[in-house]
């Protein structure tokens, strides 16, 4: 409301035109590539720019907005990306990290100055680490820092109440989990803090591709859990790291 | 095989006659009704008397198959029935027990002996008591002693191990639970003995009439579960008391 | 571990029986009313006591679990109740309120201090209205101030653009619709706070009671969004509820 | 009916034969080629020849076909191609023009004479875009002048409102999208013309291949949305042209 | 656009307040009765007043909020009421009309003045008439002439060609069909202007609700069909409509 | 064809006039009752009069549809009736027969001559009674005798060697199952004739109202069986009729 | 039953031995190859030697197998193989003709005498050829002229009318077709002989891999219909083929 | 509860420290390895030591959990392997056995105790053979005799009668079929011992990756049949062998 309060009086102050006015309220603020409108105005309503997602987009076009993002933004994350993707955005940013394990490239110009608390990232099988490392990677590059507690599943429900001391010191924890989906009940059970629940793909058979996770988690009888997409680490990250910068930031 | 045998030499000492040898090949052992057949040589095939299903069946159906069995058979156990059933079966059997929440009946003539080794059933949360009830009715009948342990979901994980020793006790376990049906999965994790898993219809919305139960289940890390229909108290029973007799009968 | 350790202490030092000890160690905190074992402890470990689910308990049950939670607890939160158990547990507290629209009951010995930020509360159509007051009476009496934005859906999408101001002072947005359930994708784009969609059963045809609002909140492009269970107004307010908690607590 | 009526009457008045009536009476417009009857009667039937779909037919079978309907028509679309089926058709048709993006082939003797309103074909994400410009091709070949504007999803909404002047210009909107389908719902709210709603099988996870976008767009609040298969830009484009050409033709 | 610029050159020349404009720019063009926010503008925007769903409404909503739309409307449709919703409108309303078989109410204070060309309502049997009624209904009082052939279904196919004449008449076809639902396939092969297929819940077994038809409709081999949800009679006449006219204006 | 030359030749020789070849040729062979076309030339084209299926119309429009039928064919059979529709049948033909169990009505001008060959109507319990008993209905109507082989499922399967005799006399079996649906399988494997396996919607959870059924039978591993749609009874024994009949009739 | 008799009299006359009887009457009808049990008395009971389905079987398994039926066969049928199966079986069988585009081996010791009515297959388009080719090489090779009737889809009906005098000389028709599988509805209600339809697989989006094509099949308003699973061209020809044999065999 | 008596114990009299009782009490069994946390205490716990699943793992994960699980344990069992993974763990353990159809590898310290009573494992047919053999290779190693059926399914089941002496030696009967997995209704209904079965996902078409089969299961109508998930051979004979092992071991 502030921002077309200001234009408006801007306006007619004729410090802008007629022209820049239409064009300010109807919140022009990407850029066209052709393939791609770059939304660069997203850092600022948000809170981060725009996420590249590389499924489905040549190596090239990730990199063209790689470089777009790049000019506006102190971080720039790339999610889903294949070896083929790495190697194009390599040769314009040196320092680009691949994450092998998560299928990830960030680019870090200036380091976000990390939250007070820490988000915690459990999984509950070795075969669910790319997903929770897509959540770990995504939460760091936010500026949280994230305590990672792997291959505690509830077939071996000990290895859970060892890291107890661990979990709770968590403002918010992502639950990875494939098969039954069952570690975020549990998880949620024991804690006061926000569960997000990731479902994953792993399984086989009656799972379906991840449907079995989902809808454990969907109907976990334990209170405050929210779910995600099946394999869906990027979101998980993104939402527990809003919850995380309300602590710190005044809300107007 | 030494059925067959039986009757080939019966029939060629002439014991009994061709027309007689043709029947007891061809397993002859049901009795007519019109609409049913009554299967009255299952006990000694299965080791239980025909149970009959009183969904779809009429009050008089349910009555003269009870009758039917009734004399075969010195228990008689009917499910998934009205009040409307339990008062035609009176009329007939007035020592019938109507057991409301698990919508039972039982007729026992002579009870079994039980097996030296209890079964327990255990539930998630107090709307799954009636399939609870229903496996706790069956294994009582089929000659099992049975420990009820009920309302321990995983949201509240304290509550199952505040009676883990009890549920040691058992030969075969019971899980019941609907919503994420994530309790087998975690008992299984802390027993050694058969966990048998029931999902039931309890939840709404995802929960699609037990469907996550039932995937929760099939999908568990939790190694030793087997599942069986979706609010199958009976079918759990069944297959637990099979389970529970072969420690007393010699396997020939 | 804190709780472990003093255990361990005062056994040693003989404070408490071994018996005690291994009661405190099994942390057995529940109480048993035969069909139901109370959890008396979640208050302390979830930051909320148990609530009460009334489908598929009788107007007694949950007449008589509401008197074990009382006891121990300010505030008492019953959904998913018909007018039969309001007509009970009004017997015993006659304070209870019966809030008809959200089909929940509230009884309320004291009020929580309100969190400093408020909860929006949206939804897309007059249809979604009790799940959203779902939403809204849990968020209340468990602290939160509740803004209530109703019928805003994205057909007439200029209603969303005309509360803009409303919703970006909300802590955390509960955005409630059905049909397409595009509502939250459209929200998560305008805002920086976290956004928990809750699908609703509301459409017909290729609806399939919930299932394309849901898919359509879980493949949201929109970042940040968390999704609960078709319907599920309480899950959302009360994870809501314990991420608004998170900037007043000092999280140790 | 008329067509009928100037058979019989031919027959009658003997300008043709018994046998000739018998074919036209029956229709008998289609080539055999053996693996397929090439249906050259349909320009007139329905106003636009026999499109060609390509997938999963040879190359060889595509080529012939195609020549089959180049002699009967001014415009051959062929749909769905791979990179052998082009070459094959091209060996023929040297001036055959390959759409890779959108998988086609366009073969042109005579271009039609434009509609004179546009089309317009909106996406939501770059990888959307294969879809977009086959129906944005199609539109093309059928006479239509076509208005791309890609990359526009609710995401970042004010992107679709700064494009909302040339929207409206069009007299027909071919909205496509994947993940959660919910542009079409916000676009058919903001213009008075006829939307068709293209789903993509574009996403990951509870996507299910398009599912997702295509229960979103059936249950789409927003009023006067059609909607075809998922991915079938071709589709969506050639009852776009339909409908174009209404306000061209005199319907009698 | 037009809007924008003429409230901002308002604004300037101080022919309005700042408050003024800038609820001019957020279009706060609803009326708030507090269950719902009735959608006035829409007319203009969409070239119809907003149609009101009366399922899941009490019928005192749906009358308040037919109160509100007729003072801004020439005429005014409620779909999916009952009898009660029909009653209590009629008591503001007596020249309301109760169209029984189509569960809708129309109130007309003027009639629109009619396309010049007709829409036409196929149906393929009995059992699909309440929807195909619903289509007729919506597109008679949005300004169409309507041509109903109802039960014609592919089982007897000559039905269908003895319309034929009537069919090739209509501008639109709406094709309505349960089951298989084939014959909007059927239709679109012998027709070159738009078909519109609804999809009904008529049927047993594998049809699960219209499933089966909806999907005939998806997949169909016939170019030009579009679809909308299952029994949406009103969405299909909708956008029919909005095709028709398209006829008549000058398109800006 | 012959059909059409005989027109033809009629037309040329003014045998008839030119409207009435039209007539002919688009088959106007239907009585149009407004609600309904009565397709009065099915009998001759499909081998049996048409068939009324009575669910979603009214108790009027079958006994309207009946009267029309009626007068053009010696056999009426009205499927999916109530006791209401059987009323007002019975009001204009106290002939009619009610089978209640079948939810069907016959109205019989003149018995068929039956066939040389019986069918044969299998089915696994007693639940399943009435769609097989709908199927014995249909066959016998249609002229075939029926022999009735009842509540012979899998899970006793000497019920069904001890009736193989009878099986294999009959020329066709419809095999009626709920559940898992396996007793086609285990017939067909038994038998060289036809097998037409029915589904029904008996069963409860998983069965998913007879898609478990269903799905069994589509997927048997026994060749020669095709299926119908879930509690088709009327269809199987169409099909089975169809089929007994070409062993009577030179096929031209 | 004439089985079980003679065995039994031929054992009391002592013709055979007890080792004997037993085997015979426990049908040992069966050679087990270790990995198989091939089934040698089916010829016998089913009318047609044990078929070879080859997915899933290694090359060498099949041969091993194709001997052995070989051996007690004139005709060997052998579906779903690749290149590699015929490589395999043609090294042993030089005669054996491998049909590529139906995937399927034949081996004909001694063709079978022909039944004196065609078999028509009918399928909707070109992609459906493959499975249309399994169906037609099994009805030759059980006995059965086969009329090929290919590319005749809804979409241009007029193709299916100009063949009707050719369907209509079938004794079975087999309707092949995809997408939203209509074709045989239209057939059935054409024709007066059985209809067996196979859906296939071909199509992309919502056809979801034939569901739309089986569903469409078994909700068709064409009595008369049967349904094969999906792609089972082989199923669909072995049912008509029975069919077709009733009308030579005297049915005992 | 022993275990943490003696602990309590242990600490009150100052054998171990408070450290250490801490530790003892969380139970910390497992050896973390980064990548997973090895549960080495599931010996004791559940009658087996953690048995490695291997598709989702590395060779090299693998090999080091295989390591870390021999060193306390005399039977390693790994499934769902490649020949990767073989060629790995036999570099370091060359007397593992690599059972290719199995894709298990066993690594064998000292063998266990037979139990008294085999366990027999069934299979429908050849395709099903890489399923049964994970069963009874797991079956085996856990210590229990395996008596292998193979390829017996219901459309010869004189195949089945002859090995029903065989079947019922067996404590426990593991029954593996695809397609409508009727089999283990079949010999549920002829023998009194427990049935576990095996849904595969062999099939094509309506099989939908073994969901035939699995409903097929669920909804059997034979009692005391309990299911595992699709191809889940495993975990069937894990529960076999748990139950076989009731019989020897004395419950406490």
């Amino acid at each position: 409301m502030e921002h077309l309060l200001k234009v408006l009086e801007d306006f007619k102050s004729e410090k802008i035109s007629t022209q820049k006015a239409l064009e300010l309220i109807t919140l022009h603020n990407s850029v066209d590539l052709g393939f791609a409108n770059v939304d660069i105005h997203r850092n600022k309503r948000n809170g981060f720019s725009e996420v590249i997602y590389g499924a489905g987009k040549t190596p090239e076009q990730v990199r063209d907005i790689a470089i777009q993002i790049y000019e506006y933004s102190d971080q720039v994350l790339i999610t889903r990306i294949t070896d083929a993707h790495a190697v194009e955005v390599q040769k314009i940013f040196p320092q680009a990290i691949h994450h092998k394990v998560a299928h990830c490239i960030t680019i870090v110009k200036k380091e976000r100055i990390k939250y007070p608390n820490p988000i915690a990232v459990l999984c509950a099988g070795t075969s669910d680490i790319p997903v929770a490392e897509e959540a770990a990677i995504t939460a760091d590059i936010m500026g949280n820092d994230v305590l990672r507690i792997y291959d505690i599943g509830v077939a071996g429900i000990h290895r859970l109440f060892s890291n107890l001391g661990k979990i709770r010191k968590a403002a918010v924890l992502i639950v990875v989990a494939g098969m039954e989906g069952a570690l975020p009940s549990v998880v949620a059970g024991l804690v006061s803090h926000p569960v997000i629940a990731v479902p994953t793909s792993i399984g086989y058979g009656a799972n379906f591709g991840g449907i079995s996770a989902l809808l454990g988690m969907l109907n976990s009888c334990g209170s405050g859990i929210t779910v995600v997409n099946i394999d869906n680490g990027f979101g998980a990250a993104y939402a527990a790291s809003q919850i995380n910068s309300l602590c710190n930031n005044k809300i107007e």
